[in-house]
C-alpha cells in the first residue's frame, strides 16, 4: 500500500462480474481475512482492519475472525457504521483510497469517488482502481477458471436464443438504447442456452456479452468454448477474448447509448466506457426479468427435478432415521450420504451451493458451513439443520429440513412449530394479482412475531433454472427498497424460496424451505373480484411429525399440512421401495 | 369555450388547497356533473364530456350520471383510459387545454404542461389556467366561507406552535430552504394550534402560511380570524389578505429556496413562485410527518374521545336493537339517532364527515350518502352498514359497524366473519419496528382471499387530531408507492384506521373500522429478537354476535374478539344506565 501510495485499500469478496459466488481465483477477501462467507468486504488501513457482513454471518465471522486482528462490523446493526462511513473516517484531504475497480460494482465505485471528492480531494488520482494489491502478494494464487461450456438443449431451455434475442431488442428500442452490455454470468448463460463450470455450484461461464442491433459479442476464455464454438458460430455470435472486453467495449460505446444495469457492471468497464463518452442508461437488464419469469417447459421440467430431489431425499431421510444412534454421524458424512443419493438421479450435475449440514448450536449460524475442524457428532437430542440443494438438467432445487435427532423440549417443539406454521401460511396462501414480496412476507413471519421471535434474513429468494441458487428480483422480506431495487409484482412462472427460520444463538436454529412457483387460481379469469394467484410448492419432502404440536396449528394450517404430506406420498412413493414406501407412510400420515 | 378559446376545459373536485372535501363554494364538478362524491375529475370537450373517479364511487357514479350524458370513466379498471390519457387523444395540435389552476396540483398542472407540449403546441398560450368557466355559469354559487376559528388549548393540542416551529424551520435548515409554502388546510391548522370552521367536516379555516427563518405569514380573511387575532399576533404571526398570497408569495420567493410540496401547492401558485425565480424544493412537507405522529397528550385525548365515543353508540346501538321493527326506521333517521347521541356528550364539535347508513344493497356503495329520495326503509333482515365520526375537542373517530337488521343468511354470516377475522388479525398483530402498511395489509384481507372475495379500497388511513378524517402519510394498503408518497414506517403514536370489508353489488356490503394507535411492545427494548410494536385498538363498540360463525374463528381469533369485548365493557359499562348495562353484558359475553 505504501509503495502505492494508497492509505485505505478495500477488497471486496466479487469477481468481475460481482457473483455472489465466485471462484477460486477470485477468493482475495477470503485469503486476506480467513472469513470464508460469501459476502463481506474489507478495509485495510495503516495500523487498522476491518470486516463488515452481514446477519447470515455474524457468529461465523467472529469465529473465523478471532485472534486475525481483523475487527468485525455487523451490518445493519445499531450504532455499527457502515463500509462507507468507516471510509469516510480514515480519508483525510490528501490520502488514496484503492480498491481493485474489476471487483468492484459501478454504482458503488462511483460513491467512493464522491466520497473521495467529499475528503478535498478533486483531482481523480486520489482514487487507484487498477491495482491488485491483494493478488499482488498471494503467491499460490489458483488460475482462473476456463473450464468447459456446454449447449443447454431447447427441451430443458424451452426458449430459443432467438426468440430471447428478439425480447432483448425490444426492450433496448424502447430504452433507446444501441448497446446493452451483459456482465452477469448467469444473464449470458440464460440468454444463450449455455451452461459452463467456471463458478462452483453456480454453471456458468466467465464471459462478458454485448448486444447490438446487428450482432453479438461474446468475450470469453477460447478453451471454455472448444466443444460449443459451432453452436455459437451458427447463431452468428461473433467470439473475443475474454480480457479484450475493457478495450472493446470503448470502442463499441463510443458516443453511444449503452443499456447497462451499474449495480452489475464493473468500475473498471464503467470507466472505461465513460472515457470513450458513451452514454449509460442505468437499468435492470432486459434479462434480469425475462429469466426470473420461468417459461412452461422450465416450470415442468422444474417439477421433475424437484420430483426426483424428493426420491433421493426420502431415500436419505430412511437411511439418517434408521440408522441415528446406531452408527457414527457427523455433519460431514451426513451431507455426504445425501449427496450419494442425489447423485444416483438420473441428469444430475452437481450441488447448487455448498450443504449445509448444522447440527445443535450450529444450527443457530444462518450460513454454516462444516469444515473437518468443526464439524460436529450427531447426537440422539435437539436438531440438525439441514440446507441443501441440486443442480439437475431438469432445473434447481433449494430445500431445508429441519430433522428431530432425538426427544425434543416443548420449545423445541412450540418454535418448529411456529416456522412451520409461517411456511404452510405463505405457501397455502391466495392474492391478488399486482401483490409482490413485502406484502406477503407477513404470513410466515406472524406466527414468529406473535412468540417475540425473528430471523434475520429475507423469507425467499428467486431460483435460477440450473443457474444461481439466488437471483432475483422476486423475493419475500418485508424492508423496501425503491427504484432499480423494488421488490416486483409476483407474476406465473416466477419461481420463489420460502424459508422462514429461528435461531437461537448457543441453541439450535430451525428452518424449513421449500421452493414455490407462481401461478394463477382456477377462477383467475372470472371471478369479479379480481384476478387470484396462488403457489405451488414445488418441493416434495416431509415436514417433521414428532417436532409438531398439533394443537398449536389453526385447522386451515392442519388441513394444508395433511393435503401436503398427502400429495407427496402419492407422488414420491411409486419410486421406492416397499420398506421406504412404508416409511414415507408413517412419516406423511394425516395429523 | 368557445369565446375563452379553449377546446378541453377540466373541472377538478379540488379547492384551491386541494382539499379532499372541499367547501360549497368550490363544488363546481359536483354543480356540473351532478355527481356528489368527494373524488372525481370532469373534461368537457366540444362534442363529448367524461367524468372520472375511483372504485369507492363506481356505482353511486353510475346512478348519478345515469340520463346527464356524461361518460362514466371508472379509474384503474383494465382497459378504461386515464384522464390524462383522455387529454392526450382529446388534444391535437393547435388546441387550448383549459382548468382553472387554483384547483389543480402544481404536479398534475405540470403534467398538462408537458401533454400540451407532446401535441405539438410550443407556446405557453396553449394551456390557459387563470379562468374559471364553470364559476361563470354559476349563477346561485354559494358564497366562500369565512367562519370563525377558534384556539385549541394546548391541554388538547399538547405541543405549543413554537415547539412545533423549531421543528419546522429544523427540517428546513436541513434542506437548505429560505421558506416553507404551507397550503394544505389541515397543516397550517395543526401548526398554529388553531381550528376553523370553512369546510364541513373539516374544522380547518381557508389560508395560506409561509414560513420563512425570520417570520410568519398567513394569508386568511379578516372575518375568519377576528376572535383569535391577539393569539396570533401575540405569537408574531403577521396577517395579510387570504387572495393576496398568489402576488406576494411571488415577491416572498423571489430567488430564493422554497420548500413547497408540488402535490399541495395549486398550479397558479406554482407559477407565481416560477415567475419570480423561485427554487422549488419539491419534498413532503415536514408538517406532513410530524402531524401524523400524535403526541402524548392527543393520544391520551383520542382515548377520551373514543370512550365519550362508544358511550354514544352503545346507546344508540340498544336503541336501534330494542326499536327495529317496532317503528319506522329509514338511513336518514338511524344517522340522525346516532348524531343525537354524540351531541349529547362533552366537546362534540361536528361530525367528522357525512354519515354512512347503508340497508341492504346500499351497501355495497362503499362511499354512500343516503338523501331523502334514496334513503330506504330499514326492513328486519339483511345488515345495515353504518360508517360514522364525530370531533370532539379530545379528537376525531371514525367507525364502522355492520348491523344485523334480523336472521342472516349463512352466507351473510361468513362473510361478516371473514371481515371480522381481517379486522382482528391486523389489530391483533406484533411487528417488528421498520414495518410498514404494505406489509401489515395482508393480514386484513388474507381470510376474504381464502373466499375469492376483496374489496376495492384501503384497509386504512391515518385520522387527524380534531382535523381531517382521512390524512397521510400511514395507511395500509398493498400497491406500492415510491417517491414522496411511499408508506411510511409504522411510528408509535400514529393513528390509523383497520376497515376490511365485502361489497356484494344489489346484495349487501359489510366493512368493520376500529381506530388503531401504534404504541411499543412491553419487550420493547429488551428483546433480543428486535424491537416488537403492537396496536391498541382506540374504538370500543361491540362487533355482531349474531353474525359470527364462531367455529371459523381460529383460537386466537376468538381470543382477540373476546379480550376486546371484555374490555368495551370494563371502559363503557361505568357510563351505562342498568339496562343499557345489561344489554352491553349480552353484546360482549366471550363467544
Amino acid at each position: 500500500m505504501k509503495k502505492a501510495h494508497i492509505d485505505v485499500y478495500l477488497i471486496p469478496t466479487d469477481d468481475f462480474h460481482l457473483s455472489e459466488y465466485v471462484g477460486d481465483y477470485f477468493k482475495c477477501r477470503e485469503y486476506m481475512s480467513g472469513f470464508t462467507g460469501s459476502a463481506g468486504i474489507m478495509a485495510v488501513t495503516e495500523h487498522h482492519a476491518g470486516l463488515w457482513t452481514d446477519g447470515r454471518y455474524f457468529l461465523q465471522a467472529e469465529q473465523q475472525l478471532t485472534g486475525s486482528g481483523i475487527e468485525l462490523f455487523r451490518m445493519g446493526m445499531d450504532g455499527v457504521p457502515g463500509i462507507n462511513e468507516y471510509v469516510a473516517q480514515h480519508l483525510k484531504k490528501g490520502m488514496t483510497l484503492g480498491f481493485d475497480g474489476r471487483c468492484m460494482a459501478a454504482s458503488q465505485g462511483l460513491r467512493y469517488e464522491e466520497l473521495v471528492k467529499s475528503c478535498g480531494n478533486t483531482e481523480a488520482g486520489y482514487l487507484i482502481y487498477q491495482m491488485d494489491l491483494a493478488g499482488e502478494i498471494w503467491n499460490d494464487r489458483p488460475p482462473i477458471s476456463r473450464e468447459k461450456a456446454f449447449v443447454l438443449n431447447i427441451k430443458y431451455a424451452g426458449e430459443s436464443y432467438e426468440s430471447k434475442l428478439i425480447k432483448i431488442r425490444k426492450d433496448m428500442e424502447e430504452k433507446k438504447a444501441d448497446l446493452c452490455l451483459l456482465t452477469a454470468l448467469d444473464e449470458i448463460a440464460w440468454l444463450l442456452n449455455i451452461r459452463g463450470n467456471d463458478v462452483k455450484c453456480n454453471p456458468v461461464l466467465l464471459s462478458y456479452l454485448i448486444v447490438s442491433h446487428e450482432e453479438t459479442v461474446l468475450y470469453c476464455f477460447e478453451e471454455s468454448i472448444k466443444e460449443i464454438r459451432k453452436y455459437l458460430e451458427h447463431l452468428g455470435i461473433k467470439i473475443r477474448d475474454y480480457f479484450s472486453v475493457y478495450e472493446e467495449a470503448g470502442k463499441y460505446g463510443r458516443d453511444r447509448r449503452v443499456l447497462a444495469d451499474t449495480d452489475k457492471i464493473n468500475y473498471t468497464l464503467y470507466m472505461s466506457l465513460l472515457k470513450s463518452n458513451a452514454k449509460i442508461l442505468d437499468h435492470n437488464t432486459p434479462v434480469y426479468f425475462l429469466k426470473a419469469v420461468k417459461n412452461k417447459t422450465e416450470v415442468e421440467n422444474e417439477r421433475k427435478a424437484h420430483l426426483k430431489d424428493a426420491i433421493a431425499y426420502i431415500r436419505f431421510l430412511y437411511w439418517f432415521k434408521n440408522h441415528l444412534g446406531k452408527q457414527y454421524m457427523d455433519e460431514l458424512t451426513v451431507a455426504e450420504r445425501l449427496l450419494q443419493e442425489r447423485m444416483k438421479m438420473e441428469h444430475f450435475m452437481e450441488e447448487s451451493f455448498d450443504p449445509i449440514v448444522a447440527y445443535g448450536d450450529h444450527g443457530a449460524i444462518v450460513h454454516y458451513s462444516a469444515s473437518k475442524d468443526s464439524g460436529y457428532e450427531i447426537q440422539p437430542s435437539s436438531f440438525v439443520l439441514i440446507d441443501t440443494g441440486a443442480h439437475y438438467l431438469e432445473g434447481t432445487t433449494d430445500i431445508t429440513r429441519t430433522l428431530a435427532c432425538g426427544t425434543l423440549t416443548d420449545r423445541q417443539k412450540q418454535h418448529y412449530t411456529a416456522v412451520l406454521r409461517g411456511n404452510l401460511n405463505l405457501g397455502g396462501t391466495r392474492f391478488l394479482y399486482g401483490v409482490n414480496g413485502l406484502n406477503l412476507d407477513v404470513l410466515a413471519r406472524q406466527p414468529l412475531w406473535e412468540l417475540g421471535l425473528d430471523y434475520n434474513h429475507g423469507t425467499g429468494h428467486g431460483v435460477g433454472y440450473l443457474l444461481n441458487v439466488h437471483e432475483g428480483p422476486n423475493v419475500f422480506r418485508f424492508r423496501i427498497t425503491e427504484g432499480k431495487k423494488r421488490v416486483p409484482k409476483l407474476e406465473e412462472g416466477m419461481i420463489t424460496s420460502n424459508e422462514p427460520g429461528v435461531y437461537l444463538k448457543g441453541e439450535y436454529g430451525i428452518r424449513l424451505e421449500n421452493m414455490m412457483v407462481c401461478r394463477r387460481c382456477e377462477d383467475y379469469d372470472t371471478n369479479p373480484f379480481g384476478h387470484f394467484m396462488e403457489f405451488e410448492t414445488l418441493t416434495l419432502v416431509p415436514f417433521e411429525r414428532e417436532a409438531i404440536v398439533a394443537e398449536e396449528l389453526t385447522r386451515r394450517e392442519r388441513k394444508l399440512l395433511n393435503d401436503y404430506h398427502a400429495r407427496v406420498y402419492e407422488a414420491v412413493s411409486p419410486y421406492l421401495d416397499p420398506e421406504e414406501q412404508e416409511f414415507l407412510k408413517r412419516y406423511t400420515e394425516p395429523l
